[in-house]
């Protein structure tokens, strides 16, 4: 058997997110249909980040196990025509055995985009809070993230596992029609950039912003953050793994 | 009667173009229903630009007449939960009797939005040629085009009236994932910006790429130029009026 790894873009506005689900069109579920039509055998694919309904992806990563014997680099081009509009395999290659797209990641990059006016272009892939974004006071918001923290207080309710999360970088910039926020981490809990987009959207009011997102880091507590924003300005960008197994 | 005016952004995508066809989805049919429910009456519109099947606009504008009492400004918040997603009307006021969307505009402006990368977000609203964009010789390319020209090399075969336009400028710039193409003039022939961007592309090789864009305008002939882009990359950004009606 050999291991394969994919390199996947999507646009989620029509797409119950990436997990397979009985009867709705999921990522996962698109894709595993059209590995089967090129491959002529059934596969069951993991995904680094396991993006909700709504949300978007341009660097993706999905890897599988198979017994195809066809030139691991062409597999891209061949599922091609077996593909809609807005799901895109952008590379195909064989990894060491033992890569798994989830567990082998060390980092991965989401981005969410807001708008600072209206724009129907634009709206399938960025949020706009009708309100007036403070750049400043954004930036200011989402610098106490960085580091290693307990990040419970952008947890949704349910999960599981550690809440403990290093994250490499919390930064906004510029992008087209509005502000982007870049964050980079280890590992991401359930709503995580929703939830930290939504606090920084409440605490860009308070008079220390950059206090005011300490206080709920510190406090642990979901309900001192702020609203989940909307899932269409969300975007996995990127995931990072060590260069020996990718 | 009063004469009203619209300010109208749409996502083409599905929509078989502005203007009114039977039992296909146009942007002015739609408009025309959602309007008629908000005011009682069945209007009729004119539209500044006739945006063609998959064309965008953001700035299109829309003037109709009406005898309706409803506060003027107040008739685009109406209008908004009668309108589809990709439709939004953006500013609706009273102008100047006699103003018309189409007669009255001085110029326009069309962008036409290039990718340098495949990106699903953006392939809506912009069009990957699958070429290196090399923004300085695109540049030099279109600069030729400034001024008042016949512009028959760029205007689909079977239109009627004068192919003479002023162009008051041709120019790119960078957008968020590559190349722009700004084009402002008085008067714009049928699929004239898609042509531009085909023959700029065409003759970016050309050792000298200036020369040979003012040598296919000379030429007054469509089949000297590039072919014609497709739709998607096409939006149409502002109509300028004399402020005196508008």
């Amino acid at each position: 058997m050999r291991t394969l790894r994919l390199d996947v873009a999507y646009d989620g506005t029509s797409f119950h997110g990436w997990q397979i689900q009985p009867e709705l069109r999921t990522v996962q579920g698109v894709l595993e249909e059209a590995l089967s039509e090129v491959l002529q055998e059934s596969v069951r694919l993991t995904g680094a980040g396991r993006t909700d309904a709504g949300c978007h992806a341009r660097g993706q990563v999905a890897s599988f196990t198979s017994a195809t014997r066809l030139p691991a680099g062409s597999i891209a081009a061949m599922l091609r025509r077996h593909l809609p509009d807005d799901l895109q395999v952008l590379a195909s290659r064989e990894v060491a055995a033992g890569f798994d797209a989830r567990r082998s990641a060390q980092a991965r990059r989401y981005a969410y985009r807001l708008l600072d006016h209206r724009d129907v272009l634009l709206e399938r892939m960025a949020w706009h809070p009708r309100r007036a974004l403070d750049a400043a006071r954004l930036g200011v918001a989402v610098r106490p993230l960085e580091g290693e923290h307990d990040c419970a207080a952008f947890a949704a309710s349910g999960g599981t596992g550690t809440t403990v999360c290093r994250v490499h970088r919390a930064s906004w910039r510029r992008w087209e029609s509005g502000l982007q926020l870049d964050l980079v981490a280890n590992h991401f809990l359930y709503h995580m950039v929703r939830n930290v987009v939504g606090t920084a959207l409440k605490v860009m009011r308070c008079a220390d912003p950059a206090a005011a997102m300490r206080a709920i880091l510190e406090s642990r507590s979901r309900s001192k953050a702020g609203p989940t924003a909307p899932p269409e300005g969300l975007c996995l960008e990127q995931v990072f793994y060590p260069a020996e197994v990718s």
